[in-house]
């Protein structure tokens, strides 16, 4: 089943991305999720660990908070260091082959920013080439990122309606994972 | 004058990267360099030392290699953490107004691969709204990034092409900050 990399620098102090992986555990659909800040606090990212959870599932799910436009730190290093040549690209580097590519993250600030005349000037998925381009590379199925906006109480969201938000979001997020694992049954 | 943001995991083994900085700190320009892996090889960023450097400068260059369509991963955690509410942004966040954002980086692969029906599939700047929209969220000049494919030994290019190409990069970035300085000297 999925495996779930999660890349939140502060996870016990957050509030949506906990939320959608309590959803997510309590879904029985037998998720794995490696936290990478409680196991690389140092960001020395363990590659060979990391190369063999991948290889033991069909769709990987990325979850964190959308910081300044893209991902946070620690999951840029991820790809870096585990997505090595002739292992995820180069003339032997097909181990990614046809895996699913599946970003689920949170936006701070609300959806009307992210127009041209808004605060943001561009949409999310503007944002999302550099991971839809990796994925290409790395010859897996890109699918639509899933996300909401609106987990910043500075910008005056209640904890009630991120709540609401995130389990909305969880929903989302395990029909699609539903989905992929039905195409996988049909086409063995 | 101007202030350079080196972020290269490796820079000691860089050849691109070392031969740009080495120009430009030739070229007299009083320029101030902070190599963000000597300083900081644990990932444990000093917020004010950097915002401290960043106040004294009014151009501040990114030089970085690109890695998976993005910035290395000690330069996102830089951002995540020097741009801090109250400083980058929020109601009494200006303090980087009206200084200039350029990145200056290095991409392995040829040109040609960054088009539709190439390899890379996107123009490399499809891949910078990112920092685009960073620049302008933290309300600074974003100046058109200066950047040159064939840094990738592997990909076939010799030492020597990669040496001419690493010196006309830094004319051109040179030459944008000598333009930046008579802008600046005419507002005074």
């Amino acid at each position: 089943m999925a495996l779930v990399i999660l890349a939140h620098p502060n996870f016990q102090n957050s509030f949506a991305n906990k939320i959608i992986i309590e959803e997510l555990l309590n879904s029985n659909m037998g998720i794995e999720v490696r936290n990478l800040f409680d196991l690389y606090p140092d960001y020395n990212i363990d590659v060979k660990a990391e190369q063999t959870a991948l290889l033991e599932h069909t769709t990987i799910v990325f979850q964190y908070p959308f910081y300044w436009y893209n991902m946070p730190a620690i999951l840029k290093q991820w790809f870096d260091v585990v997505f090595e040549y002739q292992f995820a690209y180069g003339s032997k580097g097909d181990k990614l082959k046809g895996k699913n590519f599946l970003a689920s993250f949170t936006v701070g600030a609300p959806k009307n920013g992210y127009q041209t005349l808004g605060d943001h000037h561009f949409p999310i998925l503007d944002f999302c080439k550099n991971i839809e381009q990796t994925a290409y590379y790395a010859k897996m199925n890109f699918i639509d990122p899933i996300y909401f906006h609106g987990t910043s109480t500075a910008a005056g969201y209640s904890a009630e309606e991120i709540t609401r938000s995130a389990k909305e979001h969880s929903k989302r997020l395990i029909l699609c994972l539903e989905e992929l694992n039905r195409e996988l049954l049909t086409t063995l």
